[in-house]
């Protein structure tokens, strides 16, 4: 955004301004202008709307220009999102729990249990798998779509499950309760546009190297299809160290909060990549001010069939959804 | 590290020494070895040394290979560090506060209420700043550091300030409790060896782009030049996205504390950059189990000579550090 | 890769073999054993088969352990693809040229022309294209792959084109001689199968900040569903710097080479997306060894519908072409 | 840059007027102004000078906002650099050549035997070395620098050696020809100052994450002490991939030439970190217009003190050397 000054405007007059644009929180930034001696200021940070029309109308501003909102129906968007009991954006931070992938009945059930002791109120578990060899397990496809639902309702609970391709959206939104973009598919267009004319809310997350524009322009083709019930899921991004499987993002969370009202959550099995470091980053993650949590569980990682590594024992899940609720209720007041 | 097997060993075994491993929070890949039909398994991730004394017990397993230690003297440092009234590491979570920049007494003596106010013990503000251009304000150098002296003493605070260069070390050593080394001089070795042979803890913030391993590196040089009080400062580091200064990168708290005791602090304000959005993430400092948040203010953020549009107001401090201490009294128990 | 010594083996013969795996390319690493005191040397970077078996047969080591190569199809792909005319991976470096998005025939045609005469034998345009916003051109689809059937025929040049989505794959192929899979697409699995399974060459650019084995890892999907004529394209990765659109990794081109005999191309108008750059990034991109450049072109690229900032104009198309040609001779021996 | 235009401009001017800014190179993106109508373009990407003038006289601009230049004595500097008999920044490409540390009068005297047969005019050479472990070899200081001084003179090479401190300014300007500033210490302002006091020209090498802007005013340092003798070094920058070191930015040729006159060169050693990859890299260096190449090398690599394993043999850098004139020759015309 950028204000355009009269020539008549002195030095003191432009120091006063750019202190109040300080304050409220934008970084102003001084521009030259040409032989006329006309002088401007780019204001970086978003500036609340009332401050930009109140600074516009000061004496010496001679007119104001900005971009236009290149995500407008994203920007517009409702702040909650309801899937089941899990109500997105709600007072209460949403716990979404279950398996990398689903592999059995009996475990499914076990992480179902655990999940539903944690407090969770939504089942996540891998039936379409997008995996980066195609050598690895892909998934059990619509067997497990069938077992989520199935093990999900004698629990109480919602499901989330990924759907890889356009054509499989209506088998995946027949059973689940909620649709997963994953983050190689963001930038997915035709899946986007897919889910987008779903009556399925939509779980958003982030590509691996998005930036948050790119990402909240992605659920503009969501919203864009027809469907604004997007719930956004930073999951960490792609960085140098190998310390980390991902570089968790938490300040995605207030960022994007200044964006748009879509609710956001967090993934910090993906995020981090290294069980031990998961529940503090959980914990983070509901201070940050997110508006629900992503866990990976299994009852024996040792054997699961994808990502064991991330993958919280039951016990662990339920002693962390109580500490994660504890922290949400100290900063959510 | 890596475990070898006898060739004896069957199929069976070798998958539950890799459930083990997974169990125990490694990642088990499995190694082929030559014509002798002899196996292999590396197993990535932080296993407890008593893990792997036990593993390497079973029967089955022929040897184990590892790395050795690269940073000996900072993974066996003690876990607390004492600068005044603030106990790094200790129970409770220390506050750093003050300006990015010390230019007067009456904005320094501000910074010091306030800080006092939100419950810091430690004053920091910049005397000799490092400024990407040679034309920026480059600090009042010997002026401020006296000023931060007295003004601190006025309110029973530590102070901390940057050091640019070892022969700058004695000066700064005279009057300030703590010396800070900065990001862009992370691997500058002649400073590293000059406040290693200091009698004063050092906070040592994480460089640009470097990696955990590069940075304990960094604390080694200061370890193995004499001085073990070393506290290591998380700022964020590069990254490909505009909407944010740098990548506060919270998941180094967690995976520093497998790897060194030393005490652990955050820094939201060089991390985010953006002030709407430093409240969020230093809660999430706190969460994430950090041993103290360091927090840039200032009495008029829109006349700041630097960094203004990150330094949170005296009332805002305030505020922060009560909701910090409620976050950390619910995660440190 | 790890080498395993007997006990008996001295440290002077240890320096020896290290000093022989440098000699051929490798980074030895010394790894500690247990207790017994048995050493074991890893090397990274790829040594020749064949050097590998001279030096596990060396007096001392015990055994030698090493990863399973995780794309066979892709590590033992034929090392020429024929497109038209173009060979790919043959004696003469290949010149794709064309303009971002097909817009008219008389753009096409003017395109054509140039491309033609630059000594080009592939022409590319967009039909079909994925646009960061919902509200950017999205291309011309069905209408403009017919269009570039008509032009390419009347100037002897082969068609390459964007496909989105599986759906789409039967329409392109029947019009287009080679398929391109886009960065955003390269982990869209059902798109690799989709054109996996199809009679065309597969032209498969690198993700936005895919990893090489990421990248041959998506290639062997292609290769798996049965399609092992693909040429992969290095496009330029997510970086931090708004200097440049990406950073152009032309050291992707060796580096493949070491890897895979699969030809490489690159694509300097998207890896670096800066107009008066891309003449010298072409020229360096031959002289690493490419097989060949792919370049955009617009007659007026002040009017072009999408990435006019990064369109040649014929006449530079034209110059850069021989300049290109002369560059890849004085290299390709 | 932003063009301000009257309010009686009409849509099809404006559409000619960005037609005009993209046919020179430029990106113009519109702004929206305020209620009275008025508009404006923002003009990204480096418009010339002249093209500038030309545009804000046109019929309907109201005037032209611009940023000052950042770096304006690094902007204005002279193009060429005189390094013994290496004319950096003149018609023929000027190579560096020798190892990576200085290790010891044989090692030195066949490097620089090579070099001198390569067609190298300058002799590189470590003698303070700055290492990421305190532990690893530090180089052998003044010992080294008057090695480099008695071999070099011998064969009529310059010398290029790194200072790592300002106190070790004076003692490395009196034996080196050129004083190098390494990575780790670009922004490392007390050495740029004590480097820019010195009459020694200075190798000013690109910080592991710095961005061209940085680069720059770091350049701006050495220049506004008052030393304009500045060669800029590309050495690649930290990534994600772990198949190589760094990720050699030669884009960063082309970009900075824009920029600023001074002479830039590439270390494809370091760039890239893989023997195998150096040459291709090396090549590529030359195609994109470098001013020079800088090459490690060693007669026994796999006895090299310090990255041993991205060093050439005599024989390999004889012989690459004629291949990096051929590459010159057939683009600096």
């Amino acid at each position: 955004m950028i204000f355009v000054f009269t020539a008549e405007i002195d030095a003191e007059a432009i120091a006063r301004f750019e202190a109040e644009v300080r304050r409220a929180g934008g970084e102003p930034q001084r521009l030259a202008s040409g032989p006329d001696g006309r002088r401007a200021i780019e204001c970086r940070g978003a500036l609340p709307r009332d401050v930009v029309a109140a600074l516009a109308k000061q004496t010496g501003v001679a007119f104001v220009l900005e971009s236009s909102v290149a995500y407008p129906k994203v920007a517009a968007a409702a702040p909650t999102v309801r899937v089941g009991k899990a109500l997105f954006g709600g007072p209460e931070i949403v716990l979404i729990a279950g398996p990398c992938a689903v592999e059995s009945e009996a475990q499914l059930e076990a992480c179902a249990r655990a999940a539903s002791a944690a407090g969770a109120t939504v089942l996540r578990g891998g039936a379409f798998k997008p995996r980066t060899s195609p050598y690895s397990f892909q998934g059990s496809g619509e067997t497990a779509v069938g077992l989520l639902r199935a093990v999900a309702d004698r629990h109480g609970l919602a499901v989330v499950t990924e759907v890889l391709s356009p054509d499989a959206v209506p088998l995946v939104a027949e059973h689940a309760d909620m649709l997963q973009v994953g983050s190689r598919n963001m930038q997915n267009f035709a899946l986007l546009r897919a889910v987008g004319q779903s009556t399925r809310p939509v779980l958003l997350k982030r590509g691996m190297s998005a930036t948050l524009e790119e990402w909240l322009l992605a659920a503009e083709y969501i919203a864009n299809a027809g469907n604004e019930r997007i719930v956004l899921c930073e999951r960490g991004v792609r960085h140098f160290d190998p310390a980390a499987r991902n570089l968790l993002d938490l300040a995605a969370v207030p960022l994007i909060r200044a964006r748009t009202a879509l609710p956001i959550i967090v993934d910090p099995s993906h995020g981090v990549g290294v069980r031990s470091a998961i529940p503090a980053m959980a914990l983070a993650a509901a201070a940050a001010g997110a508006d629900g949590v992503m866990l990976e569980c299994h009852p024996d990682p040792g054997a699961a069939k994808s990502d064991g590594f991330q993958a919280l024992l039951p016990e662990q899940l339920i002693e962390l959804g109580e500490r994660i609720r504890a922290v949400a209720a100290c900063v959510r007041t």
